[in-house]
């Protein structure tokens, strides 16, 4: 039996394939998973109800959708009107940060989770960032996750009290993206529950094209798995 | 004339007596600021009046109020229904956190302001914390600051790129509330615009005996000055 059965964590859940493992692999782990989304002023909300269906299909202790509408800064591909960029090669997606990157998105999402963390009486916290496959975000690099936690802890009662060591566990982080196909998958996953389309049609169908979907399919492709995730026609 | 003039910051604005001296610095300093204030779920909205009345009197460049309902996660007497503690001394306030603290308040806050600088095109970030006479909060000490600018400089693209280097600005850090009041004074700020009280009633009026009262009346005395703000009667 897993030595942390019923202790409680944050997850951040954005409806899309890293964070829906990473749901897996927290509650394979025997946490009781508060899952946190938001409704932050990006171009769709497929991502939401699909964020939906797989708290709800997990069964976590508790979902969260917090409004916080980033697009008042503007700034973003995924908050404004700058065209998805699509069809780029690796080197076109490692090469520079791209405009999708949402300005201090993962920071304003780890401050809220830490938030919810403390209240609960927790440290724990689940991010599905991913140095590997990370599409040039300096959000999602282990340097970064460790000055947040490094931070975290000078900036909470628990933190700094002892009580309530805070931990930003990143399970994804050096795994490419097959690997955590193989790994949802071993854990029944359902993907297709997920989304991780930056610009689907208005059916929520994904395009195909993007970063994401790009990085998505050749994870599949690697893990030799069919993506059950919904795409256009002809994409 | 100051070197940065005309140089783009965001500043966070409560509307109480610290965030409103700051702004005042700031502007002296030759910034161009732009005031973020969060509607978090806070007991009462006369803050935000106050914050609102503060930036237009002020010109600020823009002013922006946040919705973000951190009374979602519960936890804090700012944000439920938890009585705010009155009539404490100094070693009370300092000898443990208090319940008004709002878990990870600051580090949210940092952080949104960490995206507005980052649309902005700045790095320069101002913020009223007092590592004097805090109240007890973990999030307003001078290490957690100093790890906050770090991670910062690491989750951005202007921070790992160079072009925007992330500072965090805490002019207020080390000085006690009456050499607040006296800077505040000297750079011709309305504190009549400015409310800090925890629990005022429903006209606004300050009550007169919770920390954050108590802190401004002796910083104000300490000052010799006369505190401008509305307080109840007979408080």
């Amino acid at each position: 039996m897993p030595q942390s059965l019923n202790k409680n964590a944050v997850l951040l859940l954005s409806g899309g394939l890293d964070s829906t493992t990473v749901l897996a692999i927290a509650q394979d782990a025997g946490y009781s998973v508060h899952a946190l989304s938001f409704r932050y002023g990006q171009r769709h909300s497929f991502e939401l109800e699909c964020a939906t269906r797989i708290a709800k299909a997990a069964r976590v202790a508790q979902h969260v959708i917090l409004d916080l509408d980033l697009s008042q800064f503007g700034g973003s591909a995924l908050t404004s009107d700058i065209a998805v960029p699509k069809d780029r090669n690796a080197q076109e997606m490692q090469g520079s940060i791209p405009v999708t990157y949402v300005p201090a998105r993962n920071t304003v999402f780890l401050s809220c989770a830490l938030g919810w963390a403390e209240t609960l009486g927790t440290g724990d916290i689940f991010i599905g960032v991913n140095a590997l496959d990370y599409s040039g975000y300096p959000d999602c690099r282990p340097e970064y996750i460790a000055a947040f936690e490094t931070l975290a802890n000078l900036a909470t009662k628990g933190g700094v009290e002892g009580t309530a060591p805070v931990r930003i566990h990143t399970p994804l982080i050096h795994m490419s993206k097959a690997e955590i196909i193989a790994k949802g998958t071993q854990l029944q996953v359902d993907y297709g529950l997920t989304i991780s389309c930056y610009d689907p049609d208005v059916t929520g169908a994904a395009c195909g094209h993007c970063d994401a979907c790009q990085l998505r399919l050749k994870g599949f492709h690697e893990a030799g798995l069919v993506d059950p995730m919904r795409y256009q026609e002809g994409s």
